[in-house]
């Protein structure tokens, strides 16, 4: 196996896993949780998204999130701003970095944003080109890269085509997605090498979803051709609410565990991140999905 | 990737899964269950163990089950025989195929088996003998390849030795068994390679546990080497008692989800392997532990 020596684990429970989590968690403890976070050693967390408190309750008090972690300095706390208000909202509260998102699938585009693939892209190139202007970090999620919850099968070649928009959009790093988990290692190779043709393997990033229990093979897959960006929530938390079952983003400790074994490096430190994963899951008042944590608890 | 065009599954959840198992699951429906599972197509079933009954009381009995069950012509039905006392009880019962153990840890055999090694390997030569004598299918579980609950790392050359003294013994089939869910998928790849200096790889077949979260990966690595024979347990049933953590064998509508992805042939119907697995999981009156079944039964 050829691997990446290091891998960055971009830590998106914040904003992907507490945005699905029904039990709200105070304003307090999601700040002391971003910290015990970015303590453990991760070098990005994504914090919060600036939508409209009526479409994500949980994540109603983004702005006072962005305004009173404890920033370290060599960390990245993106916020995620699906539309140039929430870009704004972001800004106006001191966000440094921001994730814009855009999708693979015009039937995931229309249901979860209202546009179609091309205006989704052009609501994100104005975003891009403001915040890259003021210096922030950009980082942009391509959804529905392995397939749809309305459109099933996306082809290659389109995910190809709309990842490569994206980059010419001036997008530093693009994040290919599999929303609804659905993917498995062999379509992920293919995808990936696809997008490759026109992107350099450094500025990839994965995110999957576990909902069929294959995100950690198919981030060994991505591994083996290079991508060393991987994105991943601590106790498994989170979950689509247009993908089936009741799983959430790969495990944070779980990935870390395997990245361990390859002897991969990622600055992260596994009995921190643990702890992490206790406080939240004590807030949230639910049982970790992370199956590190689970045996690692009982001695 | 290199991967095989053919994996053959080997079900162990009626003997590895329902032996941890508390509930008491009976006679009936065991035999309805293993019924099930080979009419989903799966090639290979492991039915139970011929154990005393104080050492395992759910599979007390054994002797009814491989009597009773529905016999298809091309399925193997394995039997576990700890020791030759067992393996009388099992031909007595008619078995046609048997199972036997060893370990590459001298901690564990002497924990599990009240043996050394050695010792062990000389009980699994004489069942082996008797039963090719016989005309018995047989394989041979080689226990804690990747690390021990109580010797901690076990070195790939032990492991190597170990399997090879197996194989000399005339042992058709070496099941490497990561025991204890530890391992990663750099050191499968490392001990598989070891093992496959002295053993052609189409006699090697892997049995991970998924107690770390990283069963899929590790067999996904092993298939990269070649591998085609699999071990996995419907809805992730049983576990081990040494190991920590909830979690048992790899599910194998996981395993068959991938596999399908990879356009591996199996012969094996995901449909009817669900429908095996919902009703195992009625009668110990408990959730599946794949993600797959849990994801499918949410429409």
């Amino acid at each position: 196996m050829q691997l990446p020596e290091r891998v960055r684990i971009v830590e998106v429970s914040p904003r992907d896993g507490l945005q699905n989590e029904v039990v709200q968690v105070s304003t307090e403890a999601k700040i002391t949780y971003i910290d015990l976070l970015s303590r453990a050693g991760l070098p990005v967390v994504e914090i919060t998204s600036c939508v409209p408190a009526k479409w994500v309750p949980q994540l109603a008090d983004h702005a006072e999130v962005i305004q009173s972690i404890s920033r370290l300095p060599h960390v990245i706390y993106p916020v995620l701003v699906p539309n140039s208000r929430g870009f704004e909202d972001a800004l106006a509260a001191g966000a440094s970095a921001v994730s814009v998102i855009a999708s693979a699938s015009e039937g995931f585009s229309k249901k979860n944003s209202n546009c179609t693939i091309a205006e989704g892209l052009e609501r994100c190139g104005e975003i891009i080109d403001r915040a890259l202007t003021k210096g922030l970090a950009v980082r942009g999620y391509l959804s529905c890269t392995l397939g749809c919850p309305y459109d099933g099968e996306i082809s290659v070649e389109k995910v190809r085509q709309v990842a490569a928009q994206l980059y010419q959009l001036g997008c530093p790093e693009i994040v290919l997605s599999d929303t609804i988990g659905v993917g498995t290692p062999g379509k992920v190779q293919a995808m990936i090498e696809a997008v490759a043709e026109t992107i350099p393997i450094e500025k990839l990033a994965v995110h999957f979803h576990d909902t069929y229990g294959q995100a950690l093979a198919n981030i060994l897959s991505a591994l083996e051709l290079g991508v060393a960006i991987v994105d991943s929530s601590v106790a498994g938390l989170g979950g689509c609410p247009y993908a089936r079952g009741a799983s959430g983003n790969v495990a944070t400790e779980d990935l870390l565990y395997m990245l361990n074994g390859l002897n991969i490096a990622t600055g992260v430190d596994l009995g921190k991140l643990l702890d992490a994963g206790n406080y939240i899951c004590q807030q949230l008042g639910r049982v970790s999905r992370s199956k590190v944590a689970l045996a690692m608890s009982e001695c």
